[in-house]
């Protein structure tokens, strides 16, 4: 398959339409057929408690990315591997949403993941907004199933305990765990802080057997060996959904998000941990969410996650090649 | 052909790819021919005397535009006329610039329109900087040669006038009266006001036969008699070319553009009047230049000159249907 | 009742809590019996189909203002009114939005404004997007049946007809007119442009008998003869809602809002139209929507917003004391 | 005296320092012996009742030209005059401000002014705050005293009545009355409009003789008749001072403001009253206050004060020609 | 007392009146009565050197909030504390600031955190420009008097030596050291760095016992150390003062600030080492300063500013509850 | 030579002219003889592969400083020195730019820098693209030459190896080694990240005996050490030019730049840094690059590269003097 095909060749950053790293457009299911990774927007925000502008989030990460990955290969120095090389990844377009009805979106999302994973391909969802957990962490578990899927999840908030009559949405780990998708004891959170949730929460991801890692914790003790702990307790299970909201970065790093709060990771800690979570996890998705450009600066949040995305691809790149990162070193 | 090719049906304006109003792409310049306009974007700004960015132009302008498109009529509801029920109206992408090197970048665009106007259709080009007359006007000439080609310049600068080293690029019109492309005499230019360019090129303008009719006159006879006079004046010639640079708006329509000079058109007055050209007039190209996103707010200049390309369409619509608009009118 | 009861007396109007010009704050639907017009924010912004942010709407309108109103009375100049003096006008706060659940929402706005009217004061609506006309103009209609309400409609877009599955929030002047609290022929919409929404929903609203003024006859005409003939058809009424999508306006004057269209109002058309229609129509209730912050530059939408109210208020004013403007003259 | 002195030749105007339209820069009074004008910035914003930021205005209104300003000559367009030709223009510098201290600031605005005018040349002052009237026009009028100065006054706000314990700066025209710089019949202010300042500071103009243009009288009379009503009343007096506070333009052409009041001015009809007056009047001194860059977009604030600044140069050099304009025609 | 009195309960974060964390407002001294804490804003920025805008500052903390804070019991989960639960915290508007004045206004903010010392209140200011240290430590010092004040000062900037005619102002530090109401041997500042102020001024400090400790030094030993060295000066003091210059942190994380100095502390950092001074020091006060929301995006200043408010009290909550932090922990 | 020709005395920050920190301006190159340091921008971006406007640059940098730098002395309180006091560092003004012909304009940079070189001074460029390189560069080396000259280049990228036709211009470094003007053994990069350049460009620097430092080494041993191997290879090399390109730092604390990649250095450490090479290393020229205001927030990005002059000229100034830091300590 060619390097790209709604683009033309040797187009600069700014030029062309705007797929994930200028990658072909595929928008048929079908067609991802012996893809490795398929990338996918879920452009919704009706469902965020506070700042929306999420539904912008996938176009923006595409389009944030300043390189023209033109050259034959572009491996990520720290590693060593061009993770299209040894990847095939595609881009399936944006789940059509409908404005207003984020139950009805949220369909369209499971089954256009669904169909991603029934192609045999990795979905990679740029959200929108967090909700969206429910529908493709949920696509991937009836995928796998009867395996488990185990929970990596980046975040400021625990997010998952909304009072009625906010049950269905606010809620995507609780409704995972209630209707079977994920067992609490495959969820491990890194970078909670603040005041929110409240301690009924806290109490009842106890009980699920959540575990979870404080921004305290990790400021206390850094995040490789919290990393450490975070994995070994997920190291039997087979597959492995990454969700990360970028507001588990301070908003320095990500101030175009919905619901910031100060006191998070830097995007230097984030880009390794979600590099090294794929170079060690056998990833079955992943997504990045709560990206509000309206609230965004010069693209710095959408181009995080574009990056996030990156580093996840050359984790698996790694991870498939089964081999050590080859860093670009001089002499 | 498809409404769209890109993009999944029903999709809102914020999903999925931002081809132009989602028209279908065609890369191909083969894939043109039937079609009666070619959107094309011609990303460059090297050649820019003051703020740079209009090679953020095309992509912006695609993006700005809140309308869906789904439902199977969507009328001008001015004149009762659906420009893409009229007209086949394909997206043809962007010229693949190089950037640093914009004599590269012109080549391509020169090769780019030719090939759209050997389909037979009509180029309607999005800018980029305003020196893309040069190669895009020249191409259309090329096409409709040996019979002349007009130019209705919307501007607020003369635009035609630098001295050396810079006789190649800031130029546009100086060069294509110099290489004998376009006839001064068919040359008009609408909006012209501040201190620039200085009376040395209006007087070289003068001698070429241009006619230009300054915002002065305009706000003090109204837009209306002043383009009765421009038009008048080319009323003869069979084809024309419609460039627009949005600085010939006031700044508070298009902040987002090079060179602002306050006191300019109003975006009623403009979209108008660029709809009775098209209607009035054989259109055998048109350009819309120098929207700058870099600078521009809430995209009100990018949205600006996406309407000014419907507005164009609709006259086209219109002047192929032969008939008088019908606007949507209560009982 | 004090001039103020949140805020401190002689307070610059950045200092304090932001009330509605620095109005009472009563919570209470009681409290309001007595007052002339309750002013309340109705901040939800889920049910848009283009950028939200309009739930920050009536927080940024009632922070725009940077008039202290200390002085006793500070009248309109150009009427030579206080509003403040001749109406008894509170803040009466938000209604309480369910985040992601503008059903629940919309019954909350519906009851806010319900008691409103009971308590005899007129509602003015701060947005939220234009989905709330259907509570807001609803509980009005309710409240002043059998007799009828007229809608005086300002907006870019004719905003009636979304397909299924949409029908219930997308289609307020759809779903009021189907309900019955709303007449066709009672309908007039001014400042409609562009190309939505389909023929269809014109032809549907035709068939009810509203009636519409495009942007076009407006710019051809004038707005004040328009305003006659508007107002002409709608002069029996005896109760008329007016509600204002600040998106009538063009995106230089209103750049803060969901779904802009180049080619509106000046400001200064429709805060005049404004003034009149309140002064020469019985005014049962107002809402201006669709002032998206995040949007927003200057806070210049939502000080636009602002004075709509205000010129709204001062029209009330005169008709309540049934004089003719005194304009504050030289000698 | 060499068209710059500290920029080199044939910069771009976004190279070097921005002196105004790379003027020479004379920080020494005498060494604007022989000038006509001399431009001054008076960064200066403690007086302010709302937003604050016009300190950051000289500076801002001087780096917003877009043109390089090498040509040897570059007239207005529209009356074929480069001031710069007619007329020595210097640019003086800033007067330094305290910090905190608007009286000693004020001090030395007066010193400065009172140089520049006994250096025999008209001064231009850049605000800063309009509070700066108070020194500028004083200034001014000692220097033409006995004779009399004339003010004409373009502002949203008549400005001139804050109460105790305000007296001394938020009260520039009333200070310059109350100490006889300024007679009450010689003040005209055009564009108030909105709800302050109260009647009572009205009625304290009325008794002075002041004469006021509502901007509702300028809707619906236009510009040029108010204008010729508003000239007519100083046409004896032989010194006037033109002062422009741009918010007397609406905010969609002036965002860059401390106190903005929608409904205003466009920058089409400001510019050209601006050149008018100062064809028609004998301008002894200008001022263009209240460019508050921090909220201002894109420099369209800047560049409209900029641009006043110009149309009063190219006014000013039309009447010591004492000819007609001749605008930039084609054949 | 309610949760709330101006605001709906379970109103999300964006509807109703921004009171800080949606607390009650009392204006009335006397009301605060029982209270532990008082929260005031302290809206001026007359004084500062550079950019202004801080006025806003307070309105803009308390509206940054994206916490509805409506369940029962919020605590921070890194401690196991809702600070609301555990102290009576109110919210007591503004202090009625005199735009020009700010001698007035330093009265104003004196005499009200006078009030709330005198009603038993511990007072938080919210900033404001950083003179405000002037009278709010100064009222705490005269409360507190013959007991000492310590004062615990982070800041980019030591703040304390401006020369003549600036004595009154720029020199909160110096003005509470020449007063007698601080002792030169109890202040303890914390991240400076740069080039100001000169080392007169340093000097000065030195001789009245004052300690600090550059973000050089915390650069090197890490803020821990540096903090118990801080602290352990100060064990003995009975009284202490917190006062927090949003500068100390690096422009990445505070730049809605008016005097930015690259190269700070993380939020990181600083919201630790708040809640960890207000959990082993009596504080008796605390302010946090210089947010300028002009100049803020996306309201990361701001929000940072309302988090070290939170973090002081949860401090304080910990110190009155005596007990260790007990961080939301999985199993 | 007075500490400024172009300002007035005690001039706040934002009054006057914007030298780099009011230093004198001296635009003859002759005038320089005696200098130390002479800064001088370079205001051009034409060649750069995504987003342009670092044109705007040096004003940029020049206009963020915050201090007056009145006094006689203000030391770097890091380390006790003022640099002004031991350097005399005088502003050169701007390289007068050809918009549009970039190669033009290196000429005119490389002719500038080698002025200063032969005045004796040390020419510190602020850019401006990186482009600016070669010409700045190869002008130091043509100056020291037949001595070599080192380069310590921080930055996010290699930017050593576009294909042809851009072999002239995004090369720098290889156009400088391959000119012989630096030879690669005495090249060092540090912060280099992400996923360009591609290998077969490492490959080529490997071969030229560069050396490099990805962040991620940085990220897992720190700057300091990295920093000690970095200067240890080239401790031999007599003279050395720093180049720092500012996306070598994170989006967060740089986001008004062209290419950004985030993960990188924080201010804290390039400021570091920047001041202890300029301590150990004979610098014979050094270059800030990449600052975009277009792109930028706050001045955060421009005010970092203020910072980064200064600190070097502190760091020259310690090495000057030949003595230890003496950081401003308290007692």
């Amino acid at each position: 398959m060619p390097r790209t095909n709604v683009n033309r060749p040797d187009e600069p950053a700014y030029a062309g339409l705007a797929t994930f790293a200028k990658l072909p457009l595929v928008l048929d299911a079908e067609g991802l057929r012996g893809a490795d990774v398929a990338i996918v927007g879920a452009p919704t925000d009706e469902l965020v408690s506070y700042r929306p502008g999420a539904r912008f989030g996938p176009r923006a990460i595409r389009a944030s990315d300043p390189i023209a990955w033109s050259p034959p290969s572009m491996p990520n120095m720290d590693v060593g591997v061009d993770p299209f090389e040894v990847l095939t990844v595609l881009d399936h377009g944006d789940v059509p949403p409908t404005p207003g009805y984020p139950h009805v979106t949220h369909d369209a999302i499971r089954r256009t993941v669904a169909g991603i994973c029934a192609a045999g391909a990795v979905p990679i969802v740029l959200g929108g907004d967090h909700s969206i957990a429910h529908p493709d962490v949920g696509a991937v578990a009836d995928h796998v199933a009867p395996a488990p899927v185990g929970l990596i999840h980046f975040d400021a908030h625990a997010d998952d305990a909304y009072e009625e009559p906010r049950l269905s949405h606010g809620t995507p780990l609780r409704l995972l765990v209630e209707e079977g998708a994920v067992r609490g004891e495959h969820v491990v959170q890194i970078g909670l802080r603040g005041y929110w949730p409240p301690p009924s929460d806290f109490a009842w991801a106890r009980a699920q057997g959540f575990r979870w890692h404080l921004m305290d914790e990790i400021h206390e003790r850094g995040l490789g060996p919290v990393l450490d702990d975070a994995l070994a307790g997920i190291a039997e299970v087979p597959h492995v959904f990454l969700s990360v909201d970028v507001d588990v970065c301070d908003p320095a790093f990500a101030p175009g998000t919905g619901t910031p709060e100060p006191g998070g990771l830097t995007a230097r800690e984030l880009l390794r941990a979600v590099r090294r979570i794929a170079t060690e996890v056998p990833l079955a998705g992943m997504e990045v969410v709560e990206v509000s450009p309206p609230y965004d600066h010069a693209d710095v949040t959408a181009l995080l996650a574009h990056r996030l995305v990156l580093e996840a691809l050359s984790g698996m790149a790694l991870r498939r090649l089964g081999r050590e990162p080859q860093p670009e070193r001089s002499g």
